[in-house]
Formats: C-alpha cells, sequence, structure tokens
C-alpha cells in the first residue's frame, strides 16, 4: 500500500487521490474491506453488511445446511435480521494500523546463529512483537508480516470480529454455476457472491456469538454502484492476495515445475477420486466433503495451469537469462564477487536438497494432513508437546490467542469426518510412501509398508479401530500429557507417537532451510537493488493490497479474442440441465420476461454477469471489491483466467486477467430475482416501483 | 450452379461475370474444378497437376506406404514426373456437361406403382439414360442425379481420369496437424494440402496406370494467387457437396437426432477403440487401419457436432414451427386441404417405420461392411445374383462400367485387412445383434446370439476359419454362381448366404420407404413453393455447387471472438511434441531463421496458415479450390467449425463457418521448407532468388 504514492493514479483512470484510498489513521477507502478467512470482503452498509464470494462463504452455507434444508442447492437469504444463521468457523478481520519492525525482528538474529536458530529467533522475537503489542491495545489482534525474506517485516493490527453470520447466499447452480469445468476459465457465468453480516457485542468490542450481539458499524463502507463498468474502463482492487513468488530464484520454478506440482496434481486427483467416489449415492457424505472437494480441486486446476504456464511462457529460461546476467555485473566487480559471487549457487543448492527430500516430505505430510483420523492425532500429540511450553515459544496454533480457534478448526474437521473416505485416503497415502521407500528411513512404517497387498488391509484396521474421530474422546486426550497419551489403546494415535520424532526432524530442516533461505535472499535482494538501480514491489503476504487497471480483452491463442463481459443471455445458452449447468427456474422465468429492473447495460443491451480485466490478483484476492475510478464497488473479484495462474510465479499484461461478478449480476439476482429488496436498500441502490 | 445467374455477384465482391465462372459448352473457371474420389480438386496446371487435401490423398500416401518407406510420416516429393507413385484406388472427374432429364426419368412412373416398383423404376430409367449417354459418346461417363426427390432429375456428363499419381505430400504432422483434436475446430493451424497429377493415354484417351501415359491437358486450370485474403475479402468456392438434408421434415430431424446419430457415434467409438488397441504397439497395423481410423473418427465427431448442434440450435423446434406455418395454410384452403392434408402426417409415419426399424437395420448393415471378412462375403454373394441380371438391371456397384473399379476397391479392402481387428468388430456388432433380440427374427443368427458369453468365441471361429481375407481364394468365389457358393466350406460364407435374404428384404423395404418418400417430397415442394412463393436451392447431392462469401470471424460463444486467419507463429505455440501437435524441424528452423519469403501477409507480419469464412460447404467439399474475387486460387476447404457441422441439416450466417488451408502456408512450405521450386514454376509463382 505504501507504494500507492508513487502511482500516477489520475493518469490510470483513477478520480481519488491516494490518500483518499490509503490514509493510515484517517478514514479512507480501504477501511471498507476486510479479511474474511482466507478471503477478501467489503462492508458495503453501515450496518456491517458484508459481501465476499459465494466460495468464501462455502464453509458457512455448508454448515447451516447440515441436518437443516440444503442451502447449498436452494441457496440461503434471511429476512430478517434474527433469520441471519451464524457461521463459527468465520473470523472477518479488518486492518487498523500498520509499522516497520524490521530493525526491532532483526535484532534478534546473531552473526554466529545456525538457520535453525536463526528462523527461531525471527520466530520468536515476532510472537514478542505481537503479544506485546496485543497487552498494550487488547482490543486489537496484533500480526508481523515478513515483506522481503530476511529484511523488512510490518507489524500489522487488526480487529477480530469472531459473530459473522450468513445473510444471502444463491443457489450453488448460480454461485457455482460451471463449476470445475469453467473454474480458472473464461468466459465465465458464475454468480459467485454471498452477503454475510459482523456482529459485536452491545458495548461494540468484538465477542463470538450471542444473541444479543448488535450489528458491527465499520469505521468505513464502500459504496455500491448499480451503473457497473464497461470495456476499457478503468478498475482498481483492494484485497488480501496470498502469498506469490515472483522474487523467487529459477532454482525454486524448477522445483515447483519438475516435483512439487506434479505431485500435487497426482495426489489430489486420487483424493478426489476417492471423495467423489464415497458421495456418489449419498448427498450427506456428498456435502460433508463439498468443502474439501472444493478446495483441492480448485488447487489441482490451478496447480495444471500453473504447470502448463511454467512450460509455455518460458519463465524459468526467463529467470535463468536474468539470473546469468546478474551473475555477469556480480562478477565484473571483485568487491562483488567476493561477497555474493557464490549467492546464487547457494541457493539453487538449497533447493536442491528440497528436491531430494520432497517426495518424502510431502507424502509425510499428506499422512499428518489428509488422512483425517491421522490429522487428529497429530494435533493431539503436538498439542501435547507444544501447550506444556511457555507461551511465546509455541507453534502457532497453539499460542494462547489462536487455542481457541484451532479446536473450533479441529471440530468441524470431526464433524465433516468419513469413516471409508478416510480409510481410502490413508491406503493411497500409505501406498505411496511404500513407493518412495519410506520404510528404509522410518522404521515406525515399516509393519505398515511391509507387503504392498495388505495396505488397504492395514488401513482398514487402523480408521476402523480408532475413536479419535470421536469428539469427546478427542477431547479427553486433548487434556493428557504425553505420558498419558503414550498409555492410551488407539493404534492410530500409538503409530502417530512412533512417526512424531520424524515430524518434528522435518519441521526443524525446514525451518533450516527457511532459515538458510531467508539469509539468501536478503544478501540477494541487496545485489539485485544495486544491479537493476530499482526498488521491488516485496511478493503478497496476505496483507492489503492494491491494484489497478482495465476492463480489458485479451487473445490466449492464435486467432482466439475473449472480450470481457458476459451476459445473462450467455448464461441461459451455457444452461443444459445438467450439472454444473444448471439454472434455476426463476432465474430463467426473469430472464426469458425481459424482467431486468435497471441493471441492463445499455451497451450490451442485457444483465451482464462476470467481467474480466487486467490487474494483478493471486490467491486470497477472492471477494476483493472491484471498484471503478470514483471508488464504488461495482463488481467482486472471484478468479483469473487459466493462463494467469502463472500469476503467482509472474505477471503479464498480455494474458494475465482476473474474472469478477459484474454488481449488475449481483443486484439483479438478489432484487429482482429473489426479491431481497431490504439488502438492496440497505446498500443505498434504488429498485423501481413495481 | 444455374442459380449463378441470378446472384449479383459484384455486390458480393466478385469480379468475375457468371459466365467466366461457369458456361456450359464453353471455357469457364469451373473446367478447372474437378472431383477426386469423394473429395474436390483443383488443376493449378496445364500439365494435369491437382492440389487437394492431404486428408483427401490420404489413401494413395497410406497405399504408397506399404512396406516401403513411410510417407504417412515422412511426407512425400517426387522430384520428377517419373518419381510420382501411382494410385491405384484413385479416380479424378471431370464434369463435361449436364443436361435436365426430369421428364424422362419421371416418363418411368405410372400411378399404380408400388413404391417399391416406383424407386426400381426410377432407378431403371436412370441407368437407360446413362446407358444411351455412354453409347452415345463413348469418352464421357454419364450420370443421372436426383435434384429434388420425385420431382427433377439431371444427367452429368464426366470424364473419367483413372491414371493418378501422388505428387507431394507433407509428413503428416503438418498435413494433419492438430489430429482428432482439433479437427471440426477452430482456430486450425493444419497445413491439409496435396498434390496430385492426373495421366492419360498418350492419345489423350482416359486410361488406367502406363508407363507411357502422359499428364492429362485439363481444359482449364485455375491460377494460384501468392497474394492470399485478408479479413473480410470475398472468396467462392467451387466443389462437389456431398448429400445434404435441409429440405427434410422435423420427424426426419428427430430420427437422426434420437436414434441415428447416438448410435452411430456409440458404433463408431467402439470400432475406434478396437482398431486402436491393435494398432498401439504394431506401426503396420496401424498404418493399415490408418485410413479407415480417420475416417470413422471424423464422421463420429462430425455426428457428435450435429447432435449438439441439433440440440443446441433448436432447430427441430424452428422446422416444426415452419411445419406448422405451413399445415394452416395448407388447411386454409378446402382444395389444398384435400390434396395435401395429411401429407406432412404421411412423411411422420415412414420416418416412424424408420425409427423402429433402425437399430436392427443398421447393426445388420454394420454387419456386412464393418465386419471385413462378412463384407468380402457378402460382396461375393451379392455380385454372383447381381451380375447374372441385365447390365441396367443390377445394382451399381455391378454395373459393368463399374465392375473394375469395384474389384480394385475390394482388393484395397483385402490388404488392409487384419483379422484380430475384424474378429473383435463381429463380435461387437453381434453383441448388439443380440441386444435387440435379432435371432428373434432372423433364424439364422440364432445359434450365434443363443449365449451372450459366447459370442467372442463364436466370432473369433468364424474369422479364423474364413479364408475369404485371401484374394485367390476371393477371386475363385468372384468365378462362382450361387449354386456353387452354397458348396464352399466356409463357414463364414455360409452364414452370409443364410442372411442374404434378410439383407435383400432390407434393400427392398428402403427402396419401398425412398419411393414413398420420393412420391411425399415431391408434392411437399409443390405446395411450399406456394406457400413460400419462391423457388429453393436443392440439397447438394455430389454434384458441382457455387458458394459465395468472405473471409470472416464470428462468435461461437458469448464473450470469445475467433478471428478468421492464424499463423506460423500460432504453429509453433501449439506444438507439444507430443502427437498430434508435432512439427517437423525443418518446418521450426524455417520459420526461426524468419525464412518466409514472399508468403508472409504485411497485416499479419506472419505466414498465414488457415483461413475462416462464411460460405455454406458441407462433406464433399474437402479439397474445394477457395477463390478471390478475381477467380485466383488463395487457399483449400478441408474441414468446418464445429458449429457448421450442423450445415448438413440448416445453414446460419451467424456459426456457419467453413476451414481452408491458406495458398501462402502451402507454398511455403512446398517452396521454402521442402524445396519443392519446380511445383511452385510449374503454377507460376515467382520464387525469390536463393
Amino acid at each position: 500500500m505504501s507504494e500507492l504514492r508513487s502511482l500516477d493514479l489520475a493518469a490510470r483512470g483513477i478520480e481519488l487521490t491516494a490518500d483518499q484510498i490509503f490514509k493510515p489513521h484517517a478514514n479512507s477507502l480501504v477501511d471498507g474491506v476486510c479479511k474474511v478467512n482466507g478471503c477478501t470482503g467489503s462492508f458495503v452498509s453501515p450496518k456491517g453488511l458484508i459481501i465476499t464470494n459465494h466460495h468464501c462463504a462455502y464453509g458457512a452455507i455448508q454448515q447451516a445446511s447440515q441436518g437443516k434444508q440444503d442451502y447449498l442447492t436452494d441457496g440461503f437469504q434471511a429476512n430478517t435480521q434474527q433469520d441471519e444463521i451464524p457461521a463459527p468457523d468465520y473470523v472477518v478481520r479488518v486492518t487498523e494500523d500498520y509499522r516497520d519492525v524490521s530493525q526491532e525482528v532483526l535484532s534478534a538474529v546473531r552473526q554466529d546463529m545456525t538457520f535453525l536458530e536463526r528462523t527461531k529467533a525471527i520466530e520468536k522475537k515476532s510472537k514478542e512483537i505481537e503479544f506485546a503489542a496485543e497487552q498494550a491495545a487488547p482490543q486489537f489482534r496484533a500480526e508481523v508480516a515478513e515483506m522481503f525474506a530476511g529484511e523488512s517485516y510490518v507489524l500489522f493490527r487488526y480487529t477480530y470480529l469472531k459473530d459473522i453470520r450468513l445473510v444471502f447466499a444463491p443457489p450453488q447452480s448460480v454461485g457455482n454455476f460451471g463449476g470445475e469445468i469453467d473454474n480458472w476459465m473464461w468466459p465465465r457465468h458464475t454468480g459467485d457472491f454471498s452477503f454475510m453480516r459482523a456482529y459485536v457485542a452491545p458495548d461494540g468490542s468484538s465477542a463470538t456469538y450471542h444473541a444479543d450481539n448488535v450489528p458491527y458499524e465499520p469505521q468505513r463502507f464502500i459504496q455500491v454502484s448499480a451503473a457497473g463498468v464497461e470495456e476499457e474502463d478503468a478498475v482498481f482492487l483492494l484485497g488480501y492476495p496470498g502469498r506469490t513468488a515472483r522474487h523467487k530464484t529459477s532454482a525454486f520454478l524448477l522445483y515447483e515445475q519438475n516435483l512439487r506440482l506434479p505431485t500435487i496434481i497426482d495426489l489430489y486427483n486420487s483424493q478426489m477420486a476417492i471423495m467423489e467416489n464415497a458421495g456418489k449415492d449419498n448427498r450427506e457424505v456428498e456435502i460433508k466433503h463439498a468443502s474439501r472437494m472444493r478446495s483441492l480441486s480448485n488447487v489441482e486446476k490451478r496447480s495444471r495451469g500453473q504447470l502448463q504456464g511454467l512450460v509455455r511462457a518460458d519463465i524459468v529460461k526467463n529467470r535463468q537469462d536474468q539470473e546469468a546476467e546478474l551473475q555477469k555485473f556480480i562478477e565484473s566487480e571483485p568487491a562483488n564477487r567476493e561477497q555474493f559471487g557464490t549467492l546464487q549457487a547457494e541457493i539453487e543448492a538449497v533447493y536442491d536438497q528440497m528436491t531430494a527430500a520432497a517426495p518424502l516430505e510431502i507424502n509425510l505430510n499428506q499422512l499428518r494432513s489428509a488422512s483425517r483420523a491421522a490429522s487428529f492425532a497429530f494435533f493431539v500429540i503436538d498439542a501435547a508437546h507444544e501447550r506444556q511450553k511457555p507461551n511465546l515459544d509455541r507453534e502457532t496454533p497453539y499460542l494462547d490467542k489462536n487455542w481457541d480457534q484451532s479446536l473450533q478448526k479441529l471440530k468441524s474437521s470431526v464433524n465433516d469426518y468419513h469413516q471409508a473416505t478416510d480409510q481410502a485416503i490413508l491406503a493411497d497415502i500409505l501406498q505411496r510412501l511404500a513407493l518412495v521407500d519410506a520404510e528404509q528411513t522410518i522404521p515406525a512404517l515399516t509393519p505398515l509398508l511391509a507387503s504392498a497387498e495388505a495396505i488397504p488391509t492395514v488401513s482398514a484396521q487402523l480408521v476402523e479401530q480408532t475413536k479419535l474421530d470421536d469428539w469427546n474422546f478427542l477431547e479427553e486426550c486433548l487434556a493428557m500429557d504425553v505420558q498419558q497419551l503414550n498409555e492410551v489403546k488407539d493404534p492410530l494415535l500409538q503409530l502417530m507417537l512412533q512417526l512424531y520424532p520424524t515430524y518434528l526432524q522435518i519441521r526443524e530442516t525446514q525451518k533450516t532451510r527457511e532459515g538458510e533461505l531467508s539469509e539468501l535472499y536478503g544478501r540477494l535482494l541487496l545485489i539485485k537493488r544495486r544491479f537493476m538501480q530499482t526498488n521491488f514491489v516485496p511478493d503478497a503476504n496476505a496483507t492489503l493490497r492494491f491494484t489497478c487497471g482495465h476492463v480489458r480483452r485479451y487473445s490466449p491463442e492464435d486467432a482466439v479474442i475473449k472480450t470481457p463481459l458476459t451476459t445473462l443471455s450467455g448464461v441461459i445458452a451455457k444452461t443444459t440441465g445438467v450439472a454444473p449447468f444448471i439454472t434455476p427456474a426463476e432465474v430463467i422465468a426473469k430472464q426469458q420476461a425481459g424482467d431486468l429492473g435497471p441493471f441492463r447495460s445499455p451497451e450490451l443491451d442485457d444483465v451482464p454477469v462476470a467481467i474480466l480485466y487486467d490487474t494483478d490478483t493471486t490467491g486470497g484476492n477472492s471477494g476483493s471489491p472491484i471498484l471503478n475510478g470514483r471508488g464504488e464497488l461495482v463488481g467482486v473479484n472471484f478468479d483469473r483466467c487459466f493462463e494467469a495462474t502463472i500469476n503467482d510465479f509472474a505477471w503479464d499484461q498480455s494474458y494475465s486477467r482476473s474474472i469478477g461478478v459484474d454488481i449488475r449480476y449481483v443486484l439483479w439476482l438478489t432484487g429482482i430475482v429473489y426479491g431481497a429488496d431490504h439488502l438492496l436498500d440497505e446498500m443505498g441502490i434504488d429498485m423501481p416501483a413495481n
């Protein structure tokens, strides 16, 4: 955000000043933007009404649906605030302020430290800074974010809102129209939006759900514009993009291209096939898996796009060329050669180690996460070890301030547990571990992997015999210390206890690498700045960012042009009646009646459904407001085009395009199709008298 | 062609007059167009050089490759005329003239005839007219074509050229770039062209291959233009489109949509899977199946496109609406009601019968065609029956004038025979016949279909024990009469002898339906002309047609525009190195060297590869010349876009687009990449001095 001042906003079609968009300790546009779990959201009314994506509210809709009505299928609409349904897994985070703490953080690092010590020192110091900040102002959460590894750190303070409720969601046939087929694709016809609302205690302080809570009054809300945007209009986004890797070296990209991405694609495809099979004839099981399926599928397809982009766009080659240039520069000056001569080779060596270790590490990490029963066991054991340490020495999930949320997550995971799925996934991972001869380095695995044929039986026994899927049993275990856990007769828990030292070792190895890379990248940044004589925008790290551009067509391939607005007629044309291309009868009826209200684009003579623009977004930008030049909300970002999955590694004006739902489709659906006029009222949108 | 005079050619961007394009008994542009087996070709030099599609010359390349070099993979280039390789399965047909013979043909029909008698009478009369014409001028072949069923017939006279040789073919990685994935698709990057040459006896008369033969001198050849065309330029095509069904009723379309198309898709997928499996590890078998595979795959994908188009474009509904209007018109006048009141219902009744009979009929017809050994048996039996009849009473393949060609086809089929494939295909068809309970109406099938489990064994025995795949044995059989055939100890031959009466019955049923439809459609045309007060262009029927339009972009779906020229850079971008996206090293080298010669489009700054235009083409238009406003050849038509597979049933300016290879890509490959400068010389194209 601090780079905003160096941009000529007017030249980019933005009528607001940098101060109007972002000014610390003042009321500016960014105060209307919040983080909704891993997504972004916008306050669009003075009463804490939030607009975000359907896929961001998905977990809330899924949870609200269990045992009650199927809101995923039918959609949900609260006619009054009393009808809004709590989403206990949701936290909304509002950025209050930030300050640079690089010096303080790095003061903890001493030259004689090992890399492991270095990482631990940075982590510990960051937690101390956060703790001190929270002591000083208990109403805020404090988080230190790394901007450039080993170089700069910023302390952000957030308000955490913990009583979040579901207000409106279209049926998923609309909210996820096109499903996995259209995901990451343009043209798009998805109404990927939902409304939620943040509540606080009557005194205005943050609180978990309580019937007496009242709607949160944000410092600022973003005005919704029903006018929308047309091709070539300027737009900008505010959001919380996830991690990018634009400053990483070619060795990292090769690790992604040759190892990590192909492995993830293969693993996730297996796991999705297992879940799909389990939910085939059982809607209840299907709903249990829905959120997880969607997330795996999303990552799987993104990974395929990234892999394809890495290969097609010659990104590794380009970065290698840049590195060769940099190396020439380094070697041209003796002082530089002395200090940086082997730097790039050292970075490569770290990735070589990662590449060698990855097949075993990835599968072991899958074992303690993808197999949910095993993940419960791991959590119990890890918690027993970590919770006995002083607060600030613990891993993040076990810090006192995070503990409730960690338990809530665990509970949701237990709710979604399905034994047959877990058995199959465990067997799949064990088979993969057998293929990489894991039993040769990890004796605890020998009895499981000795016979390939026996793996399904062994997995079935472990999963059938464990009681860890019982929340009461889990709570008992969570109350035990390590000694007591050793006595519990649960074969899966005992297996994970035996594997625990291996996991600790992996954790330390990863911290060592992190420390080494942090030190190396810190130096790389120094010499790169000297070479290129410029400053860089840091990689995204889930803190608030600004990006601007235009609603713009692009050519993904020879002889194909994709234009930047889709239409309601396009939804109808794509509708086959077979999922994921189903359109609810009420949508079709309003379209056929020509009842478009004030949401018709005069240029298209139709309701625009989705828009395409060339801003620089990445994961975590889901739900980000798309703003016109006056700072009014004209859409909600939800995806990128397939070619732009590569944004995480490199951005290019010619093919990097992001995708949002047009506000006119949002308002048409909410107001005209589903009749939630009160929400339009609340946002200050005039509806025509009927 | 006779409708040409009613068009305002100048307004359509065509600088030639109708007479310059087509004037009977004079030298006009159409004299440069010929029929190459089922495709179209153009004479492009005074020495009988023909340009057509790679996929039209495919059989010739495949045949030339057997036992010798693999010209499919490597491409073929004759450096001198002596090196040109004969293609014995090819016949080139040049239209000499035509005249209306409707009265003469229909004079054979009497009101009291049954429908079967009616069809036979029309067939017989047509053959008599052809025979008389050939007696009068033995240098020409005569063929009667039905323009409107039951209404108008035209006698065409053709020169048949029987010594056709392969001159130049690019590697199939170029000629079929994109393969089945890109087939029927735009954007396209296929160099789908080849050169052949027609030869005649030294005295100029038509003759089969002989070393002393000389190049044929066409009455007219078409000048090739190296300048090409750009977007929105006018183009026209001359060609021999196959059958269309634009005048057929909605009942026919429903028969296609609900029965025939889905059945064909399913059948062909099975057969392709069998052939693919057989050729998987055996390049020789793969080559044997190549041409047949390609043809099945082409029809399968087209059928899918048609099915999709029928459903999406609501074609049945539209035609039903038109029919309802027509019915209203008919019923509004007592005289019309009396004469035509039940006409549309009668047509529907015929298609109802066809629909009921189709599952059995289609599979029985597959039995005697897709199983090649069974097809040999059927041919032998059918020939024995037919050849004993007077010449003009025979079915078309057994007419004296067609007999040599029929034998040549049979011989090629025997050459491509592969026993394991035939076994599997026979078993597949028998299984399908068992599913429709064929044994209940056809006792000869009972021993084969009694046990579903035994079908593979039964099929294997039939195919293993038959000697019909031995050309010498086949020739012996072909010399026998029906009595003698009954004595031959060959179980497959005996099976087909038992089934022969069933096939005769199907043939008669089909002729009966044809007679009935011919009579009904004849009347339908009368009342439709009266209703719409206009004339119609007849359905395509493999006779020479003219169609004009423009090089033009289109939008296949919401927010997607496809522009009408692809480029050499696009070929490179699509190249993955994995079939069907392989590009030969020599092509890549010339592209990388920027050696584009005079074939660069200034607008694209690249060599154009394929072009898209909105003329009305259909099957059989493969190889048709794409001509600019001055009548110069600027490309060769080879396909339609997927949305335009529906052209066979209906044509629409918004989505019906045809695809051709750009002449600049043809010339660049032929001259610059493969150095066949002598061919460019022969076509009068100047090459830059090297």
